[in-house]
């Protein structure tokens, strides 16, 4: 298992007139979260779509349990449980506020697809090597 | 039951470097069906909110099964399946492109809450009143 | 001189806790008012884009005068002026809501560039015959 | 005079299918830019709304000369030239990336206003006591 906690300050363009964050921009969170994750891992995702591998988002679930407010200087914690022998992998998201108040979860699948051929591929060799320490990946 | 489509064009605003709808932007193309599949019963959300109740989002699961793409007619296709007692409604969502590709499918759940107090409350009664025939509404 | 008329619908996403649309959100707008004007000559920028030509955004100035709110029908007014002989073109865009209140002045410059050279290029020969009988183009 | 620096790192739904951030997006970028130099003087924009006055942008003016990309982590310098005697300031705002490339310039206008009676008000005295070192300010 894999833990990752990124800081995001809520700036006023994620905010609805319901003044909190519009419920659609938490994808956005979720997305810098991950990123950051794989970033502290040595990958970024930028070199995964220079492979030729694109990472396409196939499935979300999120629950708004308390609102993210204007100017909150949020946590995102990201988990990976497992890297799956094929395709698709999963990351668990939570966000925080400063009070340490959970204000949502979000589960987000992802594919490993070749950007040529936009088929399902395998998580590429580059990125196994990285996490190989970390999970028990099958090279 | 009730359903509901709405045609909505997609704009470059909403693409991504991968040639496609950012996966957070769907929450928008749902957004806008829901409020169109309520103006078309009379009721707009603008005055929903007039009457002191809100309606937050509390649960969002999206399945993405082929991308939208820029300039796509897409057709979002919102259903209600029933008006509960209480304070939670569920949209149930689809999106097709104009070819009748079933894109992407969503379920969002929302609450009425009083805006004020910021507790749930049931359904405003103007409302009941404008679903009545639709659905078995208990007054 | 061209002059086209659209109107959008204000969801919810384009608003802040100000409760007016959020400003950067204004381009958008803009945008869909230029792609509509464009689609009623019978040009897509779609098609423009397959052409190899791609119209980058070079400068843009807006003046807010009265805030866009949620659920306005606004209309976007897009002019053409003039056709450019070589790779820039101008759109003068204005937003009206349902009073007739101007509430917004955009001008948006943009460029025809080679999609694959990235270099500027002149208005396609497509887009020269379908404005043939409006502006006096230079072919 | 008064100059600040934030550096901002440019994720996926900034993005748009150029394979650039989508022009509408720096709006947000100098948004940040803007309330990480109030930030800085030990103003947070938050605190002004909560002293009952919001700062509506006025005037935008943008170029876009070169277009900043995923990933890049890009550096947001945000002037003040000075500090008006009365409702309007004025950020002018550089956008560089790593390479110290200008991407971009904007200049934004922005009002003091009551946010009861939605008039145009002075500078809060609140922030006048901060920025009385960095700006001649007349009290």
């Amino acid at each position: 298992m894999f833990t990752h906690k990124t800081q995001i300050r809520i700036h006023y363009a994620l905010t609805d007139q319901m003044g909190v964050v519009y419920h659609g921009n938490y994808a956005q969170l979720y997305e810098i979260g991950r990123t950051e994750a794989l970033r502290s891992l040595g990958i970024t995702y930028k070199s995964v779509e220079e492979l030729g591998v694109i990472m396409p988002v196939v499935e979300i679930h999120t629950r708004f349990l308390r609102p993210a407010k204007y100017d909150d200087l949020i946590t995102v914690i990201t988990t990976v449980k497992e890297i799956p022998e094929h395709s698709k992998i999963i990351f668990y998201g939570e966000i925080f506020n400063e009070k340490q108040d959970l204000l949502n979860t979000g589960t987000v699948s992802l594919l490993y697809m070749n950007s040529k051929t936009m088929k399902r591929c395998d998580m590429p060799n580059a990125i196994k090597e990285k996490v190989k320490g970390i999970f028990d990946v099958n090279n």
